[in-house]
């Protein structure tokens, strides 16, 4: 197999088009595209015209998704479906989603350029709606592909008062076919997203590219603990119940337990004292916990740990202590099938093969209910994402852009590769 | 030397006056009872009601201080000064401040009934604005009587724009006569002020009242740890640099280090993370500290050692830390001949003399400068203060009373003491 054209002419295209997309934004200076606002439609504009460019049709579906479809040797094959989300955070960085949903497009504008055509069709979503930023659930573009849109969605409202039916409407959709954006199971022989990695593992290890595993299973609580306020000045520290010092105790215990288990995170993200006063002793403290790793009993393993240990130095200071389960993900794993043919795909290139889970959402996540997925990740600098310093290099633009394309080459369905 | 009425009464007295002094509030249900308002004016004309009643003359100064002369065996002779501040906290309790003033009304209106004058006169003083909550300065009352008020403190605003200048006008107060208000050091033989302790420390060991040794310095400072925020699912624990884990090592290091050293109380009662996203690791977190002790050479090693072990602790996460002093009070020591003086009449009342420092701040402070003074401490229930549930039991009222009648009794000035 040859790749008929140099790399960095296919990584300059995409570092183009990404530049191209981010100047569509709600707001001069910073990238704000949001589902089903003026910025959708535009970008939707490009992408198709993106995608025409590149031998496919195109066309937006009843989600607000758009779908471009490159034939195989003949039409009407099933299709490797390729893609990621083209809607951002708000103030995001301009690489998070469109860098899955271009160069897939620039990859098939390169069979195109050489008229390849292969045993099966190669379709490239641009999901519509993955941040969830505007009606607050995720994954809305790739659940409807997916079959599993649910429709109390509809319902939801914007900030100003919106309905998801109403701004479907004023978008020119029907809030009623959003069954028709489904693919049918056996239509689709996998689905494979690149994305920046949102991490700093692969810059740590020197790696242009990484291998995922799986999209590593999240439960996030709510811990309040509960004590005596008194005044800064007279009550003695032995006669304190002091939440923010029982939190402190907690939110180190997370850290260090995290620490000894290779793979788990565990993030404090908030946390409130009350009454939050320079002299008064805080009487309540309330945080979250986000607690991930790949793997789902390892991860409800360690949630028990943790309450147990949050309960106990709560118990030990006198605290009273409330924790609740706010939101809970599995974990999805990668097609160990479809994996190795990325991991050959990273070797052929010259990369060692580093696989990693994904600590982040994406909307593998969605499709994996209709389709094996794997995924491709790309390193990003600093490991910054949603934030407008996010990067990625030129180099490993490129490094993605090669292992995606010798991927589509030597792809192989499931039933072929028994 | 004989109490001429059984102290039941007196207690009786003074639990009536709190009720009704408590009654004069800005919000019916709550009390706030802030400097220069109406119901400053209100509780003023009703202190000076009662110090008529007992035999005193009663006049507003010039900052608003309602003083109470009785004299003493021939007229014009320097005075034993008694009193508390009338001013409350919004949402505040009845004890806090009040009870010092009306039991000290109380006990000199026992003498008064008695037709007692002795070899000093006496005078009661009503602050008018201790806990600062209008202008945001403390000890306004006692500095102007002390001929410590800083002038500037005139043009400080109010919540609603209007300066301490404009607001004492309209009083009926004349903002360039506040120094009248001051008393000539050699006037005062010294000053005792009786005041709800605020804390647990009586109730724990089963006493009513307790010798202040010192109202304690304190130090206020402002940390901020910056390290890097993070996607709380993509960085590893290794690779982070989370700013609220290493503000929790330091609030459990200041914890650790004030439970072993007896006295000293350290408490971090505001903390803040940012972005404070659930699925964000904190990149900069900031908190207060206030540290206080009897004893400013004990404050200060203190804040030497908490400020190095921070800084250590941020050195060995890859945190930036920044802390600044925002606030600092000496300690102010009860004067020994006349501590001793109180000591004496607890004891003659039967009960245990337990010496304690005062964590919170008191008029005393600042009457300092032109008396010595000391002051008596009344249990408090929980220890709770700045708080509707503050309350003091009528035994312990009695108890209080009983303690400053028999000090006024035995009262004898510096010189004669020595």
């Amino acid at each position: 197999m040859t790749i008929a054209e140099p790399a960095a002419a296919l990584g300059r295209e995409i570092v183009a088009h990404i530049d191209e997309l981010a100047a569509i934004s709600a707001e001069p200076g910073v990238i704000t595209r949001v589902f089903l606002t003026p910025e959708h439609r535009a970008a939707a504009d490009l992408l198709m015209g993106w995608m025409r460019d590149a031998g496919m049709s195109a066309a937006i579906d009843a989600i607000g998704n758009v779908v471009g479809r490159y034939e195989g040797e003949q039409d009407g094959l099933p299709c490797l479906m390729l893609g990621s989300h083209y809607d951002t955070v708000r103030n995001a960085g301009r690489w998070d989603g469109p860098l899955g949903v271009i160069t897939a497009i620039a990859c098939v504008g390169a069979l195109h350029r050489r008229g390849r055509r292969l045993p099966f069709a190669i379709e490239v979503v641009g999901f519509a709606d993955e941040e969830g930023v505007r009606f607050a659930s995720t994954l809305l573009g790739s659940r409807a592909v997916a079959g599993t849109f649910d429709a109390r969605a509809l319902d939801s409202i914007d900030r100003d008062g919106i309905t998801m039916r109403e701004a479907l409407r004023a978008f020119g959709l029907d809030p009623g076919a959003i069954a028709t954006a489904a693919h049918a199971p056996g239509a689709v022989l996998g689905y494979v997203e690149l994305h920046i990695e949102q991490g700093p593992v692969l810059e740590a290890e020197g790696l242009p590219v990484g291998v995922v595993s799986a999209i590593s299973g999240a439960t996030r609580l709510s811990v309040t603990l509960t004590g005596m306020a008194g005044h800064a000045g007279t009550v003695p520290m032995a006669l304190r119940r002091d939440a923010l010092t029982g939190a402190a105790e907690c939110i180190l215990a997370i850290e260090t337990y995290c620490r000894g288990h290779a793979g788990l995170v565990g993030t404090v993200g908030q946390i409130a004292a009350e009454p939050g006063a320079t002299n008064v002793i805080p009487g309540r403290v309330g945080f979250t916990m986000d607690i991930r790793t790949a793997g789902d009993d390892r991860r409800k393993a360690a949630v028990g740990d943790l309450t147990a240990a949050i309960e106990a130095a709560a118990r030990r200071r006198g605290l009273e202590v409330a924790i609740t389960v706010t939101h809970e993900n599995r974990t999805v794993n990668c097609a160990g099938w479809l994996k190795a043919q990325v991991a050959a795909a990273v070797a052929a290139e010259g990369y060692a093969v580093r696989e990693l889970p994904s600590g982040a959402g994406h909307d593998a996540m969605a499709i994996a209910d209709i389709a094996d997925m794997a995924m491709i990740f790309v390193r990003c600098r600093g490991g910054i994402s949603h934030h407008p310093d996010e990067h990625a290099e030129l180099g490993d633009v490129e490094a993605g852009a090669k292992v995606l394309l010798r991927l589509i080459e030597t792809f192989s369905p499931r039933d072929n590769a028994r």
